[in-house]
């Protein structure tokens, strides 16, 4: 089969790989139909992330249909089109029981870092009873595949541990894919002022014609003071920090109200300083999370229902053979006006 | 009356001054039968916190008698034994009622700080209704003043913050008063462990009769592996800080597990470097908080009840008129041995 | 002034008054510029309230102009218009601090039972700082008015205690102005689905228009057999009783799903059956509770936000004199399609 | 082997039935070293259960030693010391997700009623992954089989259900094995009094042994006065339910406190009355659950840290082989002073 291969800082291949086989009983093969590219996977390019090494198909999200399931799994058998989760949960670990299955002790995040992702033909998920979802009829490949790690990375990082009640005033910083994903989700809790901060007007507008009441330029360095003055110098009840810098993070500290919360979604590559000297006193709650997917299946009903569109979140649209376009175009974000870039096989 | 008066950094006194007049109709004039004196007078004194301006009132806890309540108290009357909250709180604004009376719009920590204070033989309590407490009979008056700050403070920002469960492994980074605070209330939740951190041998023997299941001494720099070594390199469930500085965070930091939570508690006079690179996907909830005293009943129904014992804590006692030699031994703790330094009125 | 007055079962009348003093110096008086009528007040003309005494003034629903603040009255001032709300909370005794205001040990719901209420041109609002809110301007008097308790009422009561999440299925048991009520704030956790049920069509088609997704009439007593239908068998996460008779609560108790809620609303009369038979094994949860308004403030910021829109609940419009009319007409809700009905001060 | 088997209403007999085997490559098969009795046994044994048909062998409490694991059991192997929960869990289906185990789609309660069960020298356990877990060195098999069903039983449909929290008053409306297992575990959460309600003085006497503050006997009629009196006429925090019948139910509701907790924990055979009359306006929560067993592992903890002691619910003790006698004594609880009745197989 085909697949796309990290080869080393600043290089990747479109090469030949042998089809994966099931390896343990509750294995499953799936056939990729649909996947996506991530940040965190321009992050491995760049040889940021150690666990990746040369040689490993990246990739871990995806939509495709079961070619072979393994005697342990119960859930799912060869046809079934499912949603692939991109973290892998065995479900009998002390962190899956508490429902924190980013740190499942055999699982967690191994796709694409790990072991060998979804940008393929086919690709081999471990535990699938806990890793896969049953694809509801009526959702396209598309919609779905945002639900393989934006939307509940948005929703789990963000708005559940932020912590978003109705009336709230919110402000997300950063209008990605993640961060848009965020303020979809955050309506889930009906906040009063949902204000997005960003440097580029262009996913600004995209934000509010997604439903943000407020939007802020952060490029002249006084973002800080704007949204002071949005909230009558109050603050916000939520800052979600969807970029993964100190001054984003400051932006975060600086303008969340007492009593109010931080939730921490952005891959960070070195420390921040946290003001104690003004926050000991200040009430706050800060939160970090790799996303769990534990409202992966919630976060299905409400797309069947109607509530959550997530396909506003595709922009751009390849086939697989394309992958190296793809990343092209996404590397290109700003100029490319591209959210999300969707790779789909062809028939 | 006698106060102890605020002279500019580094300096104190022992001076007359007039006796409290009501000011409000909420407010109510203690005539103060104990009093105690916490590390902030410490703070204050060295010229830390500039809201306290020279010729103020030192001190924010106390248990006294009502000498005179205003027209709008309802609670209280000329006569009643009560206990000082440390915060003051109106019970009206949006932050009391969230239960947030620390940020009180009209109160909060005011008591030797913007308004007189304690350390005197009458002070004046604006809006007593929700800033005194009933003494229980029974309770003795140096059990009681352990209520006016640092038990909630250690109970609320430490242990409730910290969400300590049944079962959990906690680490409590300072055996001073507030953290051995901490220790007392964490157990009201049973956890299976309780290490307690600090740089004094005599406060970690007291921590172990106080409950502590684990002492461990900082000083060689190698608390961070010996927590991480007494949890088998899981971590702890919850670390509360109990100093305010750098080195302290970091253990904290260091030592939490994932999914843990860091409840700061420690006043902190410049920023800590919060590791985002590596906590970001470490699942884990930092809080800060100043006491709001809101468990302050509740904590009295534990003194009442015998599940609480706050004179653990009282290790020296002086008269009021030598309050000047209770500073002196307070400002020497490790020295002298001592925990919290009570002072009272004579009969 | 000019009253509607009680006189006993079966009678009312519209007399005149002293109008309302100070009684204490938290009090307020306000003149009243909206009101409305509660389907509580139709059960105490009934003569089912027994704390209720012949002369009592009827109402306790209003938004009006304070005319006069007693010395202890610190948020309100003659002039400011204000929201009244139905529930008169003191703020400083155990059950407010709690944020139990409808059980306040000097306070609770009062007006209009143990007091004189709103149905008049002046009422007497005791702890006016606990029991009066800011009227937003911009917003009118007849949205506001559905703030004094029916959205907080079914907000409180049915959602909040019902703990709607999204993604859940919620089932509405009676389509009344408190049940629509709850169906318009049940929608600020985005549910997946609403099912409403009432025996009324017109009330039925309101709801559909009101959000709701499914309505099922249960005039044929069929109706729990139609729910568990649309749930495929599973039945409803949460089930919100909102009329207060055996057979609804009945419903609720036989459509809830395993881990599910049945959050009651209505004002019942006499017992019903709990078939624990059942239920005992079935891992749910029962709430009462008598409206707090403890979410008012966050219900008028959505208002002003423009997320809830309360007017939709107004069907009639009468002027205050025409009180005696607008009972009628409530009492006769079917017939007139009757929700709301609002009665206005001339100018 | 050797089994205690149901023979049909009032029919029991110990019997030689085949040694199980694996049926799934999920399923373990355990030698059992340690049984008890429940009083659900004894229901079964009336009739009771029509899920228990002809044949069964009882019973669904154990310790015992892996004999065989299938190909899919991950974290047990042949030889592994087990205690045996008494519901079964699957880890994979939405239930089990949400971490409700007692609901499993294919699993639950199934141990001695759908399936066979513990009292006989082997047991197929399904799902052993989710069913099993280690047994912790150092404690004895005949404290282990106490958290098999009654320990997390009374914990978190009583005490967890209840919210119990520091400071609260609890009443526990029957003193058997579930009752006290309640009131061990509640004081994980410091209640500053737990009132015990029983029929019994005997067990009264050993439930203040067991750190009860107040103990009731109900035999008179007149606990709920006596227990409104304890409370200064304001009732309990919360009522544990721990008996399953109409007036053990009434009692809690006639002192249960406004905004108090009823959890329901007795196994209940027909339908009580709901004072809804008088609860609608009472701000209460009542709670109803099949055990989960998803706090065995914290329950361990707390065993191995000795901070419970769950051997003190052992009074007497019999051989594999002496089953039938063992069923005798616990039939006649009140004459032999009987609480937990364990039967050990012998070496």
């Amino acid at each position: 089969m085909k697949a796309l291969v990290y080869r080393g800082p600043g290089k990747k291949a479109w090469e030949d790989r042998p089809r994966p086989k099931l390896l343990d009983p509750n294995d499953a093969v799936v056939r990729v139909t649909q996947t996506t590219i991530c940040g965190t996977d321009l992050h491995i390019l760049k040889g940021d992330v150690p666990t990746v090494t040369n040689g490993r198909i990246l990739g871990h999200e995806g939509v495709g249909v079961v070619d072979e399931a393994g005697a342990g799994v119960s859930s799912f058998k060869k046809g079934d089109r499912v949603l692939i989760s991109c973290i892998t949960s065995c479900g009998k670990c002390d962190a899956c029981k508490r429902g924190m299955y980013s740190h499942c002790a055999s699982g967690g995040w191994v796709l694409g870092n790990m072991i060998d992702g979804t940008q393929a033909e086919h690709v081999r998920i471990p535990h699938a009873d806990g890793s896969l979802y049953h694809a509801p009829s009526g959702v396209e490949d598309e919609a779905l595949v945002m639900l393989s790690d934006i939307l509940p990375t948005g929703f789990e990082c963000g708005v559940l541990n932020g912590a978003v009640k109705p009336g709230d005033t919110v402000a997300i910083v950063g209008a990605g894919p993640v961060g848009l994903a965020a303020l979809l989700t955050a309506q889930f809790f009906s906040p009063a002022e949902i204000i997005m901060v960003d440097l580029d007007d262009n996913r600004l507008e995209v934000a509010r014609s997604f439903g943000a009441t407020q939007a802020v330029n952060s490029r002249d360095g006084k973002a800080a003071q704007r949204v002071m003055a949005l909230t009558g110098g109050k603050g916000v009840d939520v800052a979600i920090e969807a970029v993964g810098i100190p001054d984003t993070f400051d932006l975060c500290q600086d303008t969340v109200a007492a009593g109010g919360h931080i939730a921490n979604v952005g891959v960070h590559g070195r420390s921040v300083s946290l003001k104690l000297e003004k926050l000991w006193a200040h009430n706050v709650t800060i939160t970090t999370r790799l996303v769990d997917t534990v409202t992966t299946p919630m976060l299905l009903k409400n797309v069947v229902a109607g509530r959550l569109a997530p396909r506003k979140l595709v922009t751009h649209r390849f086939a697989l053979d394309e992958l190296v376009e793809a990343y092209d175009t996404f590397a290109n974000a700003a100029k490319e006006k591209a959210l999300k870039v969707v790779v789909r096989a062809r028939d």
